[in-house]
């Protein structure tokens, strides 16, 4: 790479350390001029990894106190010479320490740039690198784990296993070519039939568990709806109470966040905490309400709640307009009560699941944890050893690797001319690599790493 | 120290990397059983505070893929053996990484509790390890600046000058109980009053300087107010623009902080945004200004607005009300318009200032800043030589053995017995002994360290 980078590495915030990290051909250089040991040492010592301590200084003016380590490439993250920079936490250290790194030629990274570098540089692959953003995001165990495999290497091995699979019917075919060239009679297609269906169905297996994957990954969208007084709050208090996500379990994560983490079997169920739904002219309270029906809008998730021991209203039809066409539960609240509600008139499409509740008593909450479970998982167990697929882009590029093998298998069947064939398998093993990176475009590249946080 | 503790060091939040610590006699073991490097590496390689590459392990479940270093006491911050653990940043990592240390024997650390063993085994002394939150938690630079000197002992070395001078005015005076005892005449005091005196005066410069020092250290809370439409949030928008305070600069950091941070000479306005003040029967403005006059009471300085052009009315008379007997800044807005306000009928103390402005115009604005900079700092230039104190706790320190001192050496100079003089001497010496924390108690310590924050 041509030039160093630098950036923050840890969270902002009021903490005991903060990382100042620089990577590239400089970094060692800027980080023996910015740093002044305890200890004289030689550089020698300075290069192999060992946590020093001194003082980091901008000429003479002392900047702050620290512990730094210079470690060598290759043997590193990014393959490059990296210093890591360890400071006093909070906001101003880490802020001066990078300042004075980049003041020193050091550039600010880009978000993402070290891991860049890290699958430029041949360190990860790209799923690899996609996996290290995914896991920073985590915000169930489910999707962490699911993450790690996938760093460790799960989804690479098996693209890897494809690839090499229609590499050799490639070369099967290219025999094929050239064996009916020299006016041979055709070749018997059907073993080379038989191993192209055997990695076709291990490609539509990876496909179709990104429908899970990707809800493990990014959890559930959901929002609550219902007119004022219906037991919005009561429910959302009710499930976090139980299912509290692990980032909300961590003091100081809440405040960041608008909403509410509900870990329902190891899925993040998103949930915005929205306006009572009802008419009204208080300014403030329709901004809410008008935001409440946007959240309703792109939602994953509908939760509908209606009020069994109250007619139907206008309010409630309101509701009701909202879950046409969407994925949505609905929920008929204080089933204690004295029923007035004619449920026939909600004319709710059978598609969507109706549980009656009573969120005071506690009555039917776990049918309704159940029923989202089942939406969504569809109730499947999810083996450790299986590798699941979690990003949408690589569902993307199986879905398309998947069609090209299908149609160059379906030609083959047909007798249709095996130069024909060819096109499309070698399509498939080319869109296959753009999960691990070995074929991909820099604007894709570069958009990957977008997702990324500063620092990583 | 009893037992190991462990902590997450690092902020909360989407980040490249996050760091747990472990410190204590077990430290090295636990981490031992957890981690497993790629390559085999035998305990005394473990041990010199090396960088390793490997995985983190429950059993035989993968948790993480990380850098570990081993620190041998007593050359730690501790003093203690310490193990830091370098996760990947995000929430689920560092808590998995810190659950699994917490399960292996090591107790979750309290606030501070690592600065705190660092005290108690004599790394730092008490003013050290309190810079050591001012500098996590300062908001400017010079709050920064002024932590770093403490941090590097300018107080602790201020005080032990004084201290050793009192010791030794302190061995004159027994010396002359003994002398006299042995029925010898009455020394001379005047050396010793010389003496006590010159201390005296640098206790008294200490003490003076925390006037500024708090203000450095800690910011002005600062509210505006004034009626609707007076120009709030105008001057607050044009303070914020040209005086940004380092904290708003980094992007994921306002969103903590309801407070607007502004930077004036070094010193942080803490601005708390809020309501207009008028009477109102809307029950959520309501709220916003009963807040605001909350708000007003709590603050070390008032700003408030006035609109020049139009007649004073009630909701003027309420912020006219506020300011009674407070710090506060009168800004007389609209100084573009047509004057309509008499002036007089506000009728404002004369210790406020007054200050006719067009924050439109952005007249007057310097003006503003020059006040504020002139009522809390006095105008002074503070050198970084200088030992600035900057804790309310110090200061109260300084003042109690100001007091000793100086009655013991106005006892002298009226020839009070010699052994009552020693009592009043003696306790100056050892009430300052709680600024560096040679002489203190449990509880006044367990109080200092419950203001940092965990894993420092």
């Amino acid at each position: 790479m041509e030039h160093t980078i630098a950036a923050i590495s840890t969270a902002t915030g009021e903490a005991g350390i903060g990382i100042v990290r620089m990577s590239g051909l400089t970094s060692f250089e800027i980080g023996k001029k910015i740093f002044k040991p305890i200890k004289e040492i030689d550089d020698k010592n300075l290069e192999n990894r060992t946590l020093r301590y001194g003082h980091i200084y901008d000429d003479d003016k002392l900047i702050d106190e620290v512990l730094i380590a210079f470690m060598k490439g290759p043997n590193t993250y990014t393959r490059e010479d990296i210093v890591e920079i360890y400071t006093h936490g909070g906001i101003i250290s880490v802020k001066k320490v990078l300042d004075l790194t980049l003041k020193n030629g050091a550039k600010i990274a880009e978000k993402g740039e070290f891991t860049k570098r890290a699958f430029l540089n041949g360190r990860l692959d790209l799923s690899q690198a996609e996996a290290v953003i995914d896991m920073i995001k985590a915000k169930t165990d489910k999707a962490y784990e699911a993450s790690i495999n996938q760093l460790e290497g799960s989804l690479k091995k098996d693209i890897k296993k494809y690839r090499d699979g229609l590499l050799n019917l490639l070369a099967h075919v290219e025999y094929s070519i050239n064996f009916t060239e020299d006016g041979q009679e055709e070749l018997d297609n059907s073993v080379i039939i038989k191993e192209g269906e055997e990695i076709l169905e291990g490609l539509k297996k990876l496909y179709n568990s990104s429908n899970r994957g990707k809800i493990i990954r990014d959890g559930i969208n959901t929002t609550i709806i219902g007119k004022p007084n219906v037991g919005k709050s009561s429910l959302l208090n009710n499930l976090a109470k139980v299912n509290k996500a692990i980032v909300t379990d961590i003091p100081g994560t809440t405040r960041d966040i608008i909403e509410e983490y509900i870990d329902i079997d190891g899925v993040a169920l998103k949930i915005s905490d929205t306006a009572g739904i009802r008419d009204t002219d208080d300014i403030v309270e329709k901004i809410g309400v008008d935001r409440s029906l946007d959240f309703a809008q792109s939602a994953d998730l509908i939760i509908a709640i209606f009020d069994l021991s109250k007619e139907l209203d206008e309010e409630d039809k309101i509701v009701l307009d909202l879950l046409k066409g969407r994925k949505a539960i609905v929920l008929l609240n204080k089933d204690d009560l004295e029923s007035k509600l004619d449920i026939d008139s909600l004319n709710i499409d059978e598609n969507i699941p109706v549980i009656r509740i009573s969120i005071k008593n506690n009555k039917g909450i776990d049918k309704l944890e159940e029923t989202i479970s089942k939406m969504f998982l569809q109730g499947e167990i999810i083996s450790s050893n299986e590798t699941l697929v979690t990003n949408i882009r690589h569902q993307d590029i199986l879905g398309r690797a998947i069609n090209h093998l299908e149609s160059s298998l379906n030609d083959m069947k047909l007798n249709i001319p095996i130069d024909c064939v060819e096109v499309d398998l070698r399509d498939s093993w080319e869109i296959l690599g753009e999960i691990t990176g070995e074929t991909i475009e820099d604007d894709v590249l570069d958009k990957i790493f977008k997702d990324f946080c500063i620092g990583k």
